[in-house]
């Protein structure tokens, strides 16, 4: 197997003799001085088993995304060996954001009382550049800088409202209220759309029944109990 | 004459007696290491008669863009005191913005290459606020944060694509390619619009016949051999 690109908590590998794709989940948690932040861009520490938790978690909101139409990437796991097999997808540099309430970099930003809904949900754009801090793009640059073709930022924008969907009501079941998320999405050879990479705490902040807001690893454990 | 507020390159004042409010322009230039740059937010010189200058500048500016329909706030200047009398405005903190051809910070914060055209011009909306870099805005989060009301989002780029139209026209002619700039917006009491703030170097990049590109100072010179 040989390393395609190494990520924060993931790593991308291909059988070389096959030529099929993996994630493989890391133990690394984003955040900050040892405060675990999903938005954070920065790994924050490591805990033991936290990739393969990831990688279950991730296979069973996958799954049930495909359950409800929405295509993804999953193509099966192994859950002993943390890795995910995975459909072979050009992938943006771009993250699609949802929101249901006001939360995080945006309530600092434009300095927003947290906690405020959005209904629809806001959507919102983000290229994936850790030195500029994830800036804001409109589907003009996006176009103008070659990331993406015509028609496939709004397709970006349909799939996300999809999942957030979907999403909002399954963890709802279990007892959270998602505030928001982001995906990422990778087109096949003929320019269909799939949701990629991972469905995990790691991609979403939510509140419990208490109105506190666990942290990825807090709620992984929150979610396990659930799906086992 | 009371200071209302004390910024980067201007004063504003009232006159209490009268109730009448004026802009005084000061000699100080915005830029860094003794750089000067219309896009940055910190001071980084100050140049003598700069403030007097950049006065007579907005004069003539404001005065076209009255003569071709585009109301603004001016209502007089008394050139030997720096001061502008302005109409009484309620002014969000909110700079339009347009560009013809990347550059700036557009350019670095998405790496696209400086001096790709914009047709039609690229509009964007920031919010005044240096400590969160002036993050790009939208209409939904303006009026979420109550700085604007329904429709004056619009308003306020309709009329921004009109400055536009005649300022390029106008620079044109004086044998310079307007890249982008920036305007601050008012309301009156029946909320009618109005462009306020400066029409100077400090609001614009622009190109030379030579294809280099003017600091406020050189261009301030440039500009005055034109209109003197």
């Amino acid at each position: 197997m040989k390393i395609l690109y190494d990520g924060k908590t993931k790593q991308v590998l291909t059988d070389e003799a096959t030529g099929d794709m993996y994630l493989l989940f890391k133990d690394d948690v984003t955040g900050e001085d040892g405060i675990f932040d999903p938005g954070s861009n920065t790994v924050g520490g490591s805990v033991e088993g936290k990739g393969k938790i990831g990688l279950k978690i991730s296979q069973y909101f996958l799954k049930v995304m495909e359950e409800n139409g929405i295509p993804t990437h999953y193509l099966g796991a192994d859950l002993d060996k943390g890795l995910m097999k995975v459909r072979k997808l050009t992938i943006p540099p771009l993250e699609f954001v949802l929101r249901y309430f006001t939360a995080g970099s945006m309530s600092r930003r434009f300095s927003i009382e947290e906690g405020l809904p959005f209904d629809p949900p806001y959507l919102e754009v983000t290229l994936k550049d850790d030195e500029q801090g994830d800036p804001l793009i409109s589907e003009r640059l996006a176009l103008m800088k070659g990331i993406l073709v015509e028609g496939q930022y709004d397709e970006g924008l349909d799939i996300l409202e999809k999942v957030g969907e979907v999403l909002k009501k399954e963890l709802a079941e279990m007892g959270l209220t998602l505030i928001d998320f982001k995906i990422e999405v990778g087109y096949d050879e003929n320019g269909k759309i799939y949701v990629a990479d991972e469905i995990t705490p790691d991609i979403w902040r939510v509140r419990d029944k208490d109105g506190n807001i666990p942290n990825q690893v807090e709620c992984s454990k929150l979610i396990l109990e659930k799906i086992n």
